[in-house]
């Protein structure tokens, strides 16, 4: 018969699945001889039966009833005169989520018996009226507001209240059987696992949505029985820092909702030393042997109830991502974990908020107001209240707004950063601007913007449009003025710069990026398109270039060529167009192979419809029709508008672009494979790789790749031709398509939209917002590969393609090269390197280091 | 070893992988004891190891060798005194795309012996002529014009001549060893596998690049040796109408190169019974053989020799449309095959050809001219030589162009039909209009088409803008002035109709439809929107709606709901626009159920971008423009033109549309929702099916249907809720959706644009004409379901969408589900159904049965 209720002295944190992430760390302390409260925790297997079934599971009611005597035994009370808390705890933590309800067994006859024990009848009856409040809540789903306390009634009277709305809500009287009290409990816990707020946020973190949840049945401790009781909590290092020593608030006669709720100020934990030595020091004792167990900074809560220590909680402890480094590397000093482990302990998203910029603080400057952590960098701007002016700002500026809605985009995307009074993670404005890289801080409630007047007013300071403001988006916080801004230290030591002051965190991080390096099988290149950026891929520890995009080459000034290309009325006036710009076009690879000097450098022939070269087909209509109201000759504009009309496309992600271009415009890819092999013949060393866009079946590349090698062999050079693989069409025929490709490169953007069926641009302002709010998303599949779809379709692709031809060279160079968690799934996927932009260089190496060494992320939620 | 050489007698037709069909079919003819001139087939092994190493294979030389001598000793002469033809014979006939040369073995020295031989030295030297001039340009690449003929050479003359053209372009004598010619010969028709048109038609027709070619070596016959010698063609049933007796044409004293140049006029084949009875009767005998072997309709090419018949070639013929139907049944009540079989013998593409409307000639209507019949119909219409004009014209207009691009879309659309004097079966105007089911006509080269005066001039006729034409898209005619067109006699006898005139064919139709019906798994639907639709479709065999497009019910007058949605400024108005749209919806839905009597609807719900019912952003921006240019007010177009911009979208194929509008747009599903709901509840029977478009994510779906099943079990009905499969991430995560879908439907049109990446409105301008001129594809994937790429997508969806759920049912709306080929893939895929166009129901059906009688079909390639 299925076990469905485990002692703490049975349980284990190897049971995390069944007994949840609170239980098992209960249990584990328990097994070190910890002094935690006797309890029991009751499996996410019955949970998941009760939801089945709407039924406990047969026995579990016995069970139940077995432990419970167990516990009153150890106690010596019988439930009634023995209370406890009834908690929910899943494998993942899921904070807020579910249900909790404290002080059941108290009943109209028991609550005496607390009095007495306690002698302190108030706390008795304040006891009471809570569990009535909480039970009436939860379990028989009163609304909260029906439970409001009236100003000077006593706990005793309060009490009575709520048993009387109790009874006038349900028609029953509030149960006066302990063990009912706890069944019922149990089963609102149960039930609590499919609330709308925990299947949101099931959905959003991508937890599974059928693991249910333990309950933890616990004796209550009070640390609100006087000036010898009290509640804290505590790390065992410095979780902002990393450096050793214990940190820690401590509140004398206080229960632990009046730490959360903050109501009344905590001591520094030092100061319980002076106040109860016994105490402090076997809790001294306990984080030593915590740190000794879990060999890693531990948070725990705790609570002294009358002079007698009891351990509540406690889990590996949350860390900013500075500590995070440190400790992990003071943890290999130590000799507690190796340098393999030290590198599970951090990530590539710890080591990317390290290296943003930072507002340079030490001159003091205060916050006038903080909200949401949306987007992180530092920005500094004058506010601009609307969107339109935003986007005509000469000025660098931020924009203000109440939320934004996606006719801010132009002016969001004109903006330094975006700050907004409403709206959480997933708002709108959060989501496009993560999407763009842009500082943004949200949801900054204590402003009250007035967009018809300009300005904002935030606790007596008022900002007017114009006003000079500057945001965190990494802390939150709003400054008034111009803050300086500071490169991130780890930015400057990769740079070859001294990086006074943060000494600790740089060798850290040096010395786990190097074990990274010495670790990972995956190589790691930059997407680079000038000799600049490929110069600062190298000091960034690029291993080459992944993604050298050729039509960034066409902007400015050389657009004029692009132009004669496309109003060519003759294949001679197409060729000499395309003759002036090899010349250009062989200088850039000069550069390029010169800054690489003997790295491999994979260049995309040009990708986009060339009429994203041309001006908007709108811009030009409405030009054309404004002259010829007034009578004047439109003149070339005319004739643009007539090219744009020609090449006009509904869909240009899926028109005229790629391969098909190249296969259409007689010359243009010629053009450039002959630039790349002259420039790679003029540099001695030059390691040039071909890549085709957009190709969708194997005939595609094999009429490109015929053209490519007998130029290349023409001009005498070596060089590999490969294809992006970015149509789905492209996965699912890979076994083809290697028959004609020395390399395949994932264009993961392009795989998404096409796999998903949506456009970034069209869709990050439409819909991701309220996809995420529906939980549909949990992350913008932009941001993250998404494994099952899209993910999906790269493992076909590198199985089938490398099955056909085993040296197949598989890289991605989308933007997902540089998301730690999608690192992680291409080196699983036995990708042979990711390409991302320089900055994310070494984010890419520790991820890759840290997939070599873990199967399984420690991080993966 | 390997066996390269078959003699006649040891092939036969089940080896026409080794020996080709030509091959494979003398051999035939030999066992079956048919007077074939002697010889043997050189094996596509061997072929294919030549072209794999550039020389033949070890042992051939020795072979050929062999089966000469065998061949010599029948023949009782030595190769040179007895002359053969090498011809190219592949598994897939590939006419007029690799080489023939015949003569081989003719040397100066056996030319005297051939002349004596025959008597007649013109000939003779007519032979060698001949053989030169052939292995010249075949075997050595001289280019044909350095054999052109002067006026008054004799064949001797002439012969020398070419003898010292072939030593001045190679430097070589032409070869006197006769074995060396029919080696180098042998080697010359190998490498013709190659050759590029024959690859870029294998390309086309998809037929495998390393097939290889065999060669058949065999004695010539001459029927140029008097008038007891002569040449023909007969199939041993008449190939147009399919009834029975011979059919065929007889050219006396000529050679097969006679008949098929058609400079002299032939006789019919009975006339051959008052020339040569002897011969004649032999023939009738032969033919009565091979149609007793072949089981079918045979055609054969035959040689008689001074009084002695041969036969050179036979195979299973090629017959109209309506010829196959009758053949096919009359085959059944003759015993010859069964009616499994018959149905095997036609296809679904014949049906159509047959259901198409054509012109009534029995007036009299003489053709002006002939093109490329590149999309089948009948239109008439005024010339038109422009497309603007086209666009704008009032009355129905026939396009008329010496080729068209991406400009004369807008006219290609308006007009009835299409008429170019330049391009083939892949030109532009070829592909578009088959894509749009219009009538064309190309490539009609006796048109002298002058667009600046708006005419053109044909074979003495003038027609000028504005003259009535009526062209024929099924035989490539053109007419001058109106022809009747009267619907298919097929069409008319579903319909109801009496059609006389016809009877044999439209029994053979029933009969073979009925038989299709019996046999078939698969179900039948249709793509209707309104209730004459559903009757018709009813009429003509559908089983149900699989694809009811309900935005089609917001146009016309209805769009000013649409827009009064968009312009909604509050929930209210939004509120109120649904409700006022609520009851056309449910009327809309009662019509339908009414009309399909108990027959499952699938309704789909809302899937364009709204903005697709707003004027387009352009048209708006530019009146807008003028109107402020010329100091007006531009008003309502000015609100418009906002709503317009706010909605904007890049690429709105992959914008906020199908259930992403669904989720974003309150209200709008659950107005359909209830629409069908209320209309179901309205009619009795009603079998409604409510279908989600666009779904990526299993959790879309779950919200739309959570709403849904609300509104059903409100309302008390009982409806199936599916989705459409046409995004690729949802096939790739079928086996997730099926749990929240009780049936698929494929979307092919949507599932080939995001699968290939290329929208099909955007690409079949702009490269698919390229595309098939490069061979990339065969056939557009609009048109014929891409297996390998999108074709996966779905097996995916079907394995793994009933794997998690064995009852899920699935289906097909997208175009592909009337085209026969898909047709044939979706049985083999299992589905359950497929839905098409009404008048595509027929053909639906039989192909379904087609497929169920056999796994692969005859018609594949």
């Amino acid at each position: 018969m299925t076990k469905y209720v485990y002692d703490f002295a049975e349980g284990s944190g190897k049971l995390n699945d069944l007994l949840g992430g609170k239980g098992g760390n209960l249990a584990e302390m328990a097994r070190l001889g910890l002094p935690v409260p006797p309890g029991f925790t009751i499996t996410t297997d019955a949970c998941r039966a009760y939801l089945r079934t709407g039924r406990e599971p047969y026995g579990l009611a016995d069970e139940i009833g077995l432990h419970l005597e167990r516990l009153e035994r150890r106690a010596g009370r019988r439930l009634g005169d023995l209370l406890v808390s009834v908690r929910s705890g899943a494998k993942y933590s899921m904070p807020g989520m579910m249900e909790t309800i404290l002080n059941v067994g108290l009943t109209d006859a028991t609550v005496a018996g607390l009095a007495a024990r306690t002698g302190d009848e108030r706390f008795a009856w304040d006891c009471y009226r809570r569990l009535v409040q909480m039970f009436g809540r939860t379990v028989r789903n009163i609304p909260a507001e029906a439970f409001e306390a009236a100003g000077d009634e006593s706990p005793r009277e309060l009490t009575m209240r709520y048993l009387r709305v109790f009874r006038e809500r349900t028609g029953e009287q509030f149960p006066q059987d302990p063990r009912e009290q706890l069944d019922q409990a149990v089963r609102a816990v149960f039930g609590s696992w499919n609330s709308e707020r925990a299947v949101l946020y099931r959905r959003q973190e991508r937890i599974p949505a059928d693991l249910g949840t333990a309950v933890n049945v616990v004796a209550m401790v009070f640390g609100n029985l006087g000036a010898d009781s009290g509640t804290g909590v505590a790390f065992t290092r410095d979780p902002a820092t990393g450096e050793r020593g214990v940190y820690g608030d401590y509140l004398a006669n206080a229960q632990g909702e009046d730490v959360v709720a903050g109501i009344r100020n905590t001591m520094p934990l030092q100061d319980l030393e002076a106040r109860d030595k016994h105490s402090y020091d076997e809790l001294m004792s306990i984080m030593a042997t915590l740190e000794e167990h879990y060999k890693d900074l531990c948070d725990i809560e705790f609570t002294i109830e009358r002079g007698k220590l009891w351990m509540l909680q406690t889990r590996v402890g949350k860390r900013t991502a500075a500590a995070a480094f440190v400790i992990a590397t003071h943890l290999v000093d130590e000799g507690v974990i190796d340098l393999d482990e030290a590198l599970t302990r951090v990530n590539g998203a710890q080591l990317a908020q390290l290296m943003f910029p930072a507002f340079d603080l030490s001159h003091g400057a205060r916050p006038i107001a903080a909200g949401v952590a949306a987007s992180p960098g530092a920005a500094v701007g004058a506010a601009v209240f609307d969107a339109r002016r935003a986007a005509d700002a000469d000025a660098p500026v931020i924009l203000v707004r109440q939320e934004t809605n996606p006719d801010d985009l132009p002016g969001m995307i004109a903006a330094q950063g975006i700050l907004t009074s409403r709206g959480g993670k997933t708002s709108h404005a959060a989501v496009v601007a993560r999407g763009m890289g842009k500082p943004c801080v949200c949801g900054a409630s204590g402003l009250d913007v007035d967009l018809r007047t300009g300005r904002f007013t935030v606790d007596g300071h008022v900002v007017s449009e114009g006003d000079v403001i500057s945001i965190d988006g990494t802390s939150g916080r709003v400054y008034l003025g111009e803050v300086p801004v500071q490169p991130s230290p780890v930015v400057r030591h990769f740079e070859g710069e001294p990086a006074p002051g943060s000494d600790p965190l740089i060798r850290a991080v040096d010395r786990l990026l190097t074990h990274a390096d010495k670790r990972r099988r995956l190589a790691v290149r930059a997407n680079a398109d000038t000799a600049e950026d490929a110069a600062r891929a190298r000091r960034l520890g690029a291993q080459g270039i992944g993604l050298c995009r050729t039509e960034h080459m066409f902007l400015g000034e050389r657009r004029v060529f692009v132009e004669r290309l496309i109003l060519a009325r003759s294949a001679a006036r197409r060729d000499a167009a395309l003759a002036d710009l090899l010349p250009l076009q062989r200088n850039d690879f000069v550069e390029l192979f010169r800054a690489m000097a003997g790295l491999p450098v994979t260049i995309r022939l040009i990708d986009p419809p060339l009429h994203e070269f041309l001006p908007p087909l709108e811009e030009l209509a409405v030009k054309v029709a404004r002259a010829e109201e007034r009578g004047e000759n439109p003149g070339h504009d005319r004739e643009l508008l007539d090219a744009v009309h020609r090449m006009h496309e509904e869909n240009p992600m899926l028109g005229l672009r790629g391969v098909r271009l190249g296969l259409v415009v007689p010359g243009l890819f010629a053009m450039q494979v002959r630039a790349i092999a002259e420039a790679a013949a003029a540099v001695p060393g030059a390691r040039a790789e071909i890549m085709v866009p957009l190709v969708g079946a194997v005939q595609e590349l094999e009429a490109v790749r015929d053209e490519a090698q007998r130029l290349l062999d023409e001009i005498g050079v070596d060089a590999r031709i490969g294809t992006m693989i970015e149509v789905p069409r492209a996965a699912l025929t890979a076994g083809e398509i290697a028959r004609a490709a020395d390399f395949f490169s994932f264009g993961t953007n392009d795989l998404t939209q096409m796999g998903w069926g949506f456009s970034r641009d069209d869709v990050e302002g439409a819909f991701f917002t309220r996809y995420l709010d529906l939980g549909i998303f949990g992350v913008s599949p932009f941001e993250s590969i998404d494994r099952d779809g899209v993910g999906r379709l790269i493992r076909i692709a590198v199985d089938e393609g490398r099955a056909a031809r085993p040296d197949l060279h598989i890289g991605v160079c989308g933007e997902h090269g540089g998301d730690p968690a999608s690192i992680r799934f291409f080196a699983e996927a036995g990708l042979d390197y990711v390409s991302c932009s320089p900055f994310r260089v070494p984010v890419a190496r520790l991820e890759a280091g840290r997939s070599a060494v873990t199967a399984e992320g420690s991080d993966t939620r």
